[in-house]
Protein backbone atom coordinates (compact mmCIF):
# COMPACT_ATOMS: atom_id res chain seq x y z
CA UNK A 1 0.00 0.00 0.00
CA UNK A 2 1.21 3.58 -0.53
CA UNK A 3 1.96 5.41 2.12
CA UNK A 4 -0.22 8.47 2.43
CA UNK A 5 0.78 12.37 4.24
CA UNK A 6 -0.81 13.29 7.52
CA UNK A 7 -2.06 16.34 5.39
CA UNK A 8 -3.96 13.61 2.82
CA UNK A 9 -5.19 11.65 5.81
CA UNK A 10 -6.59 14.39 7.48
CA UNK A 11 -8.10 15.76 4.09
CA UNK A 12 -9.82 12.62 3.42
CA UNK A 13 -11.20 12.71 6.84
CA UNK A 14 -12.89 15.50 6.68
CA UNK A 15 -14.27 14.73 3.49
CA UNK A 16 -16.22 11.46 5.15
CA UNK A 17 -17.04 13.88 7.53
CA UNK A 18 -18.72 16.03 5.38
CA UNK A 19 -20.44 13.30 4.03
CA UNK A 20 -22.02 12.05 7.36
CA UNK A 21 -23.15 15.52 8.46
CA UNK A 22 -25.27 16.11 5.13
CA UNK A 23 -26.49 12.55 5.04
CA UNK A 24 -27.46 13.01 9.32
CA UNK A 25 -28.98 16.51 8.24
CA UNK A 26 -30.83 15.08 5.13
CA UNK A 27 -32.09 11.76 6.63
CA UNK A 28 -31.69 11.91 10.51
CA UNK A 29 -29.19 9.43 12.38
CA UNK A 30 -31.50 6.44 12.65
CA UNK A 31 -32.49 6.47 8.93
CA UNK A 32 -28.84 6.81 7.62
CA UNK A 33 -26.72 3.99 7.73
CA UNK A 34 -22.57 3.63 7.66
CA UNK A 35 -23.12 2.27 3.53
CA UNK A 36 -24.80 5.54 2.93
CA UNK A 37 -21.95 7.43 4.70
CA UNK A 38 -19.63 5.70 2.25
CA UNK A 39 -21.37 6.20 -0.69
CA UNK A 40 -21.98 9.92 -0.14
CA UNK A 41 -17.86 10.38 0.60
CA UNK A 42 -16.92 8.36 -3.06
CA UNK A 43 -14.56 6.59 -0.59
CA UNK A 44 -14.18 2.86 -0.21
CA UNK A 45 -15.36 0.95 2.89
CA UNK A 46 -12.02 0.46 3.81
CA UNK A 47 -10.84 3.97 3.62
CA UNK A 48 -14.11 4.86 5.33
CA UNK A 49 -13.53 2.74 8.39
CA UNK A 50 -9.82 3.55 8.96
CA UNK A 51 -10.96 7.18 10.33
CA UNK A 52 -14.28 6.16 11.56
CA UNK A 53 -14.89 2.61 12.96
CA UNK A 54 -19.19 2.95 13.39
CA UNK A 55 -22.08 5.58 13.11
CA UNK A 56 -21.96 6.44 16.69
CA UNK A 57 -17.88 7.49 16.22
CA UNK A 58 -19.31 9.52 12.94
CA UNK A 59 -22.47 11.17 15.27
CA UNK A 60 -19.98 12.14 18.15
CA UNK A 61 -17.47 13.31 15.90
CA UNK A 62 -20.26 16.32 13.64
CA UNK A 63 -21.53 16.93 17.07
CA UNK A 64 -18.05 17.53 18.23
CA UNK A 65 -17.34 19.68 14.86
CA UNK A 66 -20.50 21.85 15.17
CA UNK A 67 -20.80 22.57 19.00
CA UNK A 68 -16.54 23.41 18.38
CA UNK A 69 -18.05 26.26 15.41
CA UNK A 70 -20.31 27.64 17.75
CA UNK A 71 -18.00 27.99 20.81
CA UNK A 72 -15.32 29.65 18.46
CA UNK A 73 -18.18 32.28 17.27
CA UNK A 74 -18.74 33.06 20.83
CA UNK A 75 -14.53 33.24 21.61
CA UNK A 76 -13.90 35.45 18.71
CA UNK A 77 -16.76 38.07 19.54
CA UNK A 78 -14.89 41.49 19.24
CA UNK A 79 -15.69 44.45 21.75
CA UNK A 80 -17.70 45.80 19.28
CA UNK A 81 -19.93 42.98 18.35
CA UNK A 82 -20.67 42.03 21.81
CA UNK A 83 -21.00 45.69 23.11
CA UNK A 84 -24.42 44.72 24.58
CA UNK A 85 -26.76 41.37 24.04
CA UNK A 86 -29.02 42.41 20.94
CA UNK A 87 -25.60 43.24 19.22
CA UNK A 88 -23.84 40.03 20.81
CA UNK A 89 -26.73 37.83 19.63
CA UNK A 90 -27.34 39.18 16.42
CA UNK A 91 -23.53 38.96 15.38
CA UNK A 92 -23.56 35.09 16.30
CA UNK A 93 -26.62 34.37 13.96
CA UNK A 94 -24.90 36.32 11.28
CA UNK A 95 -21.97 34.18 11.42
CA UNK A 96 -23.95 30.63 11.16
CA UNK A 97 -24.23 29.49 7.77
CA UNK A 98 -28.15 29.59 8.19
CA UNK A 99 -28.85 27.65 4.50
CA UNK A 100 -28.09 25.02 3.09
CA UNK A 101 -24.77 25.38 1.23
CA UNK A 102 -24.07 23.85 -1.90
CA UNK A 103 -23.02 20.76 -0.24
CA UNK A 104 -26.52 20.11 1.04
CA UNK A 105 -25.65 20.94 4.48
CA UNK A 106 -28.17 22.37 6.55
CA UNK A 107 -26.79 22.62 10.30
CA UNK A 108 -30.23 23.28 12.02
CA UNK A 109 -31.84 20.50 10.91
CA UNK A 110 -28.35 18.53 12.72
CA UNK A 111 -28.81 20.43 15.19
CA UNK A 112 -32.45 19.27 16.03
CA UNK A 113 -31.60 15.37 15.15
CA UNK A 114 -28.89 16.09 17.65
CA UNK A 115 -30.58 17.32 20.52
CA UNK A 116 -33.24 13.84 19.78
CA UNK A 117 -30.76 11.59 20.16
CA UNK A 118 -28.53 13.48 22.94
CA UNK A 119 -31.78 12.27 25.51
CA UNK A 120 -31.03 9.03 24.65
CA UNK A 121 -27.30 8.23 23.81
CA UNK A 122 -25.29 8.84 27.03
CA UNK A 123 -21.91 9.57 24.81
CA UNK A 124 -23.72 12.25 22.96
CA UNK A 125 -25.51 13.62 26.04
CA UNK A 126 -21.95 14.02 27.77
CA UNK A 127 -21.02 16.16 24.39
CA UNK A 128 -24.03 18.31 23.84
CA UNK A 129 -24.03 19.08 27.77
CA UNK A 130 -20.13 20.39 28.19
CA UNK A 131 -21.27 22.02 24.90
CA UNK A 132 -24.04 24.45 26.30
CA UNK A 133 -22.13 24.71 29.63
CA UNK A 134 -19.07 26.14 28.01
CA UNK A 135 -21.95 28.29 26.28
CA UNK A 136 -23.68 29.09 29.45
CA UNK A 137 -20.40 30.18 30.79
CA UNK A 138 -19.40 32.35 28.11
CA UNK A 139 -22.70 34.22 28.20
CA UNK A 140 -22.21 34.90 31.68
CA UNK A 141 -18.92 36.65 31.08
CA UNK A 142 -20.27 38.58 28.46
CA UNK A 143 -23.06 39.75 31.14
CA UNK A 144 -20.50 40.61 33.23
CA UNK A 145 -19.16 42.87 31.29
CA UNK A 146 -22.50 44.57 29.95
CA UNK A 147 -22.95 45.27 33.47
CA UNK A 148 -20.01 46.81 33.72
CA UNK A 149 -20.63 48.94 30.70
CA UNK A 150 -24.11 49.68 31.74
CA UNK A 151 -25.99 48.09 28.83
CA UNK A 152 -27.44 45.59 30.90
CA UNK A 153 -28.59 46.48 34.67
CA UNK A 154 -26.67 45.57 38.06
CA UNK A 155 -29.83 44.00 39.06
CA UNK A 156 -30.42 41.37 36.73
CA UNK A 157 -29.41 37.85 38.05
CA UNK A 158 -26.62 36.57 35.56
CA UNK A 159 -28.00 32.98 36.46
CA UNK A 160 -31.21 33.06 36.08
CA UNK A 161 -31.34 35.66 32.86
CA UNK A 162 -28.51 33.11 31.44
CA UNK A 163 -31.46 30.27 30.20
CA UNK A 164 -34.06 32.95 28.39
CA UNK A 165 -31.12 34.61 26.47
CA UNK A 166 -29.74 30.63 25.54
CA UNK A 167 -33.65 30.12 24.36
CA UNK A 168 -33.53 33.04 21.47
CA UNK A 169 -30.49 31.68 19.75
CA UNK A 170 -31.75 27.92 20.32
CA UNK A 171 -35.51 28.39 19.28
CA UNK A 172 -34.53 30.23 16.27
CA UNK A 173 -32.43 26.93 14.98
CA UNK A 174 -35.75 24.87 15.99
CA UNK A 175 -38.09 27.35 13.89
CA UNK A 176 -34.92 27.62 11.19
CA UNK A 177 -35.13 24.16 11.06
CA UNK A 178 -38.78 23.42 10.79
CA UNK A 179 -39.49 26.79 8.25
CA UNK A 180 -36.64 27.36 6.43
CA UNK A 181 -36.81 30.63 4.31
CA UNK A 182 -40.02 31.76 6.50
CA UNK A 183 -37.87 32.80 9.22
CA UNK A 184 -35.35 35.37 7.74
CA UNK A 185 -32.41 36.35 10.07
CA UNK A 186 -33.30 39.99 9.30
CA UNK A 187 -36.07 39.84 10.38
CA UNK A 188 -35.27 38.07 13.09
CA UNK A 189 -32.16 40.14 14.05
CA UNK A 190 -34.65 43.38 13.72
CA UNK A 191 -37.39 41.21 16.35
CA UNK A 192 -34.54 39.93 18.68
CA UNK A 193 -33.67 43.89 19.15
CA UNK A 194 -36.96 45.02 19.83
CA UNK A 195 -37.98 42.47 22.27
CA UNK A 196 -34.71 43.56 24.55
CA UNK A 197 -35.38 46.77 24.44
CA UNK A 198 -32.45 47.92 24.20
CA UNK A 199 -30.84 51.93 22.64
CA UNK A 200 -28.56 50.10 19.54
CA UNK A 201 -31.01 49.24 16.45
CA UNK A 202 -29.45 48.36 13.39
CA UNK A 203 -30.53 50.41 10.08
CA UNK A 204 -32.80 48.67 8.35
CA UNK A 205 -30.19 47.79 5.60
CA UNK A 206 -27.61 46.21 7.51
CA UNK A 207 -28.78 42.67 7.55
CA UNK A 208 -30.90 42.89 4.56
CA UNK B 1 -67.35 -11.04 19.70
CA UNK B 2 -68.72 -9.20 22.65
CA UNK B 3 -70.05 -5.22 21.60
CA UNK B 4 -67.88 -3.26 22.95
CA UNK B 5 -69.53 1.01 23.71
CA UNK B 6 -67.99 3.71 22.38
CA UNK B 7 -66.91 4.80 25.28
CA UNK B 8 -64.71 1.86 26.36
CA UNK B 9 -63.30 1.54 22.59
CA UNK B 10 -62.33 5.45 23.35
CA UNK B 11 -60.59 4.45 26.56
CA UNK B 12 -58.83 2.08 24.98
CA UNK B 13 -57.31 3.95 22.72
CA UNK B 14 -55.87 6.78 24.68
CA UNK B 15 -54.60 4.01 26.85
CA UNK B 16 -52.59 3.42 23.47
CA UNK B 17 -52.11 7.05 22.82
CA UNK B 18 -50.98 7.32 26.20
CA UNK B 19 -48.48 4.15 26.00
CA UNK B 20 -47.29 5.31 22.49
CA UNK B 21 -46.52 8.94 24.19
CA UNK B 22 -44.32 7.32 26.77
CA UNK B 23 -42.42 4.64 24.77
CA UNK B 24 -41.90 7.34 22.00
CA UNK B 25 -40.56 9.89 24.77
CA UNK B 26 -38.30 7.32 26.32
CA UNK B 27 -36.68 6.09 23.07
CA UNK B 28 -36.84 8.30 20.41
CA UNK B 29 -39.50 7.16 17.19
CA UNK B 30 -36.98 5.36 15.13
CA UNK B 31 -35.63 2.82 17.94
CA UNK B 32 -39.76 2.35 19.18
CA UNK B 33 -41.66 -0.90 17.57
CA UNK B 34 -45.10 -1.07 17.17
CA UNK B 35 -44.59 -4.46 19.56
CA UNK B 36 -43.01 -2.03 22.46
CA UNK B 37 -45.88 0.62 21.92
CA UNK B 38 -48.42 -3.07 22.11
CA UNK B 39 -46.36 -4.44 24.95
CA UNK B 40 -46.32 -0.87 27.16
CA UNK B 41 -50.35 -0.69 26.26
CA UNK B 42 -51.02 -4.54 27.93
CA UNK B 43 -53.29 -4.48 25.24
CA UNK B 44 -53.17 -7.41 22.47
CA UNK B 45 -51.83 -7.21 19.18
CA UNK B 46 -55.25 -7.22 17.58
CA UNK B 47 -57.17 -4.39 19.62
CA UNK B 48 -54.05 -2.19 18.97
CA UNK B 49 -54.00 -2.12 15.25
CA UNK B 50 -58.12 -2.09 15.57
CA UNK B 51 -56.92 1.83 16.61
CA UNK B 52 -53.86 3.05 14.87
CA UNK B 53 -52.87 0.79 11.71
CA UNK B 54 -49.00 2.11 11.44
CA UNK B 55 -46.40 3.54 14.17
CA UNK B 56 -47.04 6.61 11.54
CA UNK B 57 -50.46 6.45 12.59
CA UNK B 58 -49.52 6.80 15.86
CA UNK B 59 -46.78 9.16 16.00
CA UNK B 60 -49.06 11.79 13.97
CA UNK B 61 -51.56 11.56 16.93
CA UNK B 62 -49.24 12.70 19.93
CA UNK B 63 -48.07 15.32 17.92
CA UNK B 64 -51.61 16.04 17.12
CA UNK B 65 -52.23 15.92 20.93
CA UNK B 66 -49.29 17.68 21.82
CA UNK B 67 -50.20 20.96 20.04
CA UNK B 68 -53.95 20.51 20.09
CA UNK B 69 -52.56 20.50 24.43
CA UNK B 70 -50.75 23.87 23.58
CA UNK B 71 -53.43 25.20 21.46
CA UNK B 72 -56.22 25.07 24.57
CA UNK B 73 -52.88 26.70 26.95
CA UNK B 74 -53.32 29.38 24.54
CA UNK B 75 -56.96 29.60 23.92
CA UNK B 76 -57.86 29.57 27.47
CA UNK B 77 -55.68 32.53 29.11
CA UNK B 78 -57.77 35.11 30.71
CA UNK B 79 -57.16 38.68 31.00
CA UNK B 80 -55.25 38.74 33.92
CA UNK B 81 -52.51 36.12 32.99
CA UNK B 82 -51.94 37.46 30.11
CA UNK B 83 -52.22 40.71 30.34
CA UNK B 84 -48.44 41.57 29.34
CA UNK B 85 -45.45 39.13 27.36
CA UNK B 86 -43.64 38.19 30.58
CA UNK B 87 -46.92 37.02 32.80
CA UNK B 88 -48.88 34.94 29.90
CA UNK B 89 -44.67 33.26 28.97
CA UNK B 90 -44.87 32.03 32.39
CA UNK B 91 -48.60 31.15 32.80
CA UNK B 92 -47.82 28.88 29.80
CA UNK B 93 -44.94 27.14 31.47
CA UNK B 94 -46.68 26.77 34.59
CA UNK B 95 -49.20 25.20 32.81
CA UNK B 96 -46.80 22.66 30.68
CA UNK B 97 -46.45 18.64 32.41
CA UNK B 98 -42.68 20.25 32.90
CA UNK B 99 -41.70 16.86 34.87
CA UNK B 100 -41.90 13.49 33.52
CA UNK B 101 -45.42 12.15 35.47
CA UNK B 102 -45.50 9.17 36.64
CA UNK B 103 -46.23 7.78 33.82
CA UNK B 104 -42.87 8.17 32.75
CA UNK B 105 -44.42 10.83 29.82
CA UNK B 106 -41.47 13.74 29.15
CA UNK B 107 -43.42 16.55 26.83
CA UNK B 108 -40.58 18.08 26.35
CA UNK B 109 -38.27 15.17 25.00
CA UNK B 110 -41.47 14.25 22.53
CA UNK B 111 -41.28 17.33 21.00
CA UNK B 112 -37.12 17.26 20.52
CA UNK B 113 -38.25 13.69 18.60
CA UNK B 114 -41.13 15.30 17.19
CA UNK B 115 -39.17 18.36 15.15
CA UNK B 116 -36.40 16.13 14.77
CA UNK B 117 -39.15 13.86 12.92
CA UNK B 118 -41.11 16.53 11.06
CA UNK B 119 -37.84 17.69 8.79
CA UNK B 120 -37.97 14.41 7.35
CA UNK B 121 -41.64 13.11 7.10
CA UNK B 122 -44.09 15.93 5.28
CA UNK B 123 -47.09 14.52 7.08
CA UNK B 124 -45.68 15.10 10.57
CA UNK B 125 -44.06 18.53 8.82
CA UNK B 126 -47.64 19.71 7.66
CA UNK B 127 -48.53 19.05 11.45
CA UNK B 128 -46.07 20.77 13.48
CA UNK B 129 -46.35 23.61 10.39
CA UNK B 130 -50.30 24.43 11.30
CA UNK B 131 -49.69 23.93 14.56
CA UNK B 132 -46.95 26.86 15.07
CA UNK B 133 -48.75 28.75 12.65
CA UNK B 134 -51.79 28.31 14.89
CA UNK B 135 -49.36 29.79 17.59
CA UNK B 136 -48.23 32.68 15.62
CA UNK B 137 -51.49 33.62 15.11
CA UNK B 138 -52.30 33.57 18.79
CA UNK B 139 -49.41 35.65 19.49
CA UNK B 140 -50.07 38.28 16.93
CA UNK B 141 -53.85 38.82 18.71
CA UNK B 142 -51.70 38.54 22.23
CA UNK B 143 -49.10 41.85 20.82
CA UNK B 144 -52.23 43.58 19.71
CA UNK B 145 -53.89 43.79 22.99
CA UNK B 146 -50.66 44.48 25.15
CA UNK B 147 -50.67 47.06 22.34
CA UNK B 148 -53.85 48.64 23.54
CA UNK B 149 -53.35 48.39 26.95
CA UNK B 150 -49.52 49.88 26.70
CA UNK B 151 -47.58 47.23 28.34
CA UNK B 152 -45.61 46.80 24.78
CA UNK B 153 -44.95 49.99 22.70
CA UNK B 154 -46.62 50.62 19.59
CA UNK B 155 -43.48 51.18 17.98
CA UNK B 156 -43.20 47.50 17.96
CA UNK B 157 -43.37 45.56 14.77
CA UNK B 158 -45.84 42.56 15.69
CA UNK B 159 -44.47 40.22 12.68
CA UNK B 160 -40.98 41.00 13.51
CA UNK B 161 -41.46 39.86 17.67
CA UNK B 162 -43.27 37.04 17.26
CA UNK B 163 -40.57 34.35 16.01
CA UNK B 164 -38.18 36.01 19.05
CA UNK B 165 -41.03 35.37 21.50
CA UNK B 166 -41.95 31.93 20.24
CA UNK B 167 -38.22 31.29 21.28
CA UNK B 168 -38.32 31.88 24.64
CA UNK B 169 -40.96 28.76 25.14
CA UNK B 170 -39.34 26.84 22.57
CA UNK B 171 -35.65 27.15 23.49
CA UNK B 172 -37.15 26.38 26.82
CA UNK B 173 -37.77 23.06 25.98
CA UNK B 174 -35.24 22.15 24.62
CA UNK B 175 -32.61 22.77 27.61
CA UNK B 176 -35.49 21.08 29.82
CA UNK B 177 -35.40 18.27 27.83
CA UNK B 178 -31.42 18.38 27.51
CA UNK B 179 -30.93 18.99 31.06
CA UNK B 180 -34.03 18.20 33.11
CA UNK B 181 -33.90 19.41 37.04
CA UNK B 182 -30.89 21.68 35.92
CA UNK B 183 -33.57 24.11 34.35
CA UNK B 184 -35.96 25.30 36.69
CA UNK B 185 -39.33 26.43 35.63
CA UNK B 186 -39.45 29.33 38.56
CA UNK B 187 -35.66 30.24 37.90
CA UNK B 188 -36.72 30.02 33.96
CA UNK B 189 -40.06 32.56 34.25
CA UNK B 190 -37.85 34.99 36.60
CA UNK B 191 -34.69 35.20 34.13
CA UNK B 192 -38.20 35.78 31.59
CA UNK B 193 -39.17 38.58 33.52
CA UNK B 194 -35.63 40.41 33.64
CA UNK B 195 -34.77 39.77 30.40
CA UNK B 196 -37.96 41.33 28.85
CA UNK B 197 -37.65 44.22 31.48
CA UNK B 198 -41.36 44.87 31.82
CA UNK B 199 -42.61 46.28 34.99
CA UNK B 200 -44.28 43.28 36.10
CA UNK B 201 -42.39 40.90 38.55
CA UNK B 202 -43.49 38.60 40.15
CA UNK B 203 -42.80 38.10 43.92
CA UNK B 204 -39.74 35.42 44.52
CA UNK B 205 -42.46 32.96 46.58
CA UNK B 206 -44.94 33.29 43.74
CA UNK B 207 -43.29 31.01 41.33
CA UNK B 208 -41.41 28.56 43.81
Amino acid sequence: MPRVSDAHRAARRELVLEAARRTFSENGFHATSMDDVIRASGLSAGAVYQYFRSKDELIAAAAAEALGALRHTLDTLDDESSQDPATTLVTVLKSWPLTPGPDGLDITRLALHGWSEATRNPELHALVHDGLDGFRERVAQLLARWQANGTVSADIDAVSITPPLMSLLLGYVVQRALFGADVDPAAYARGLVQLLGLPHEPSPTEHS
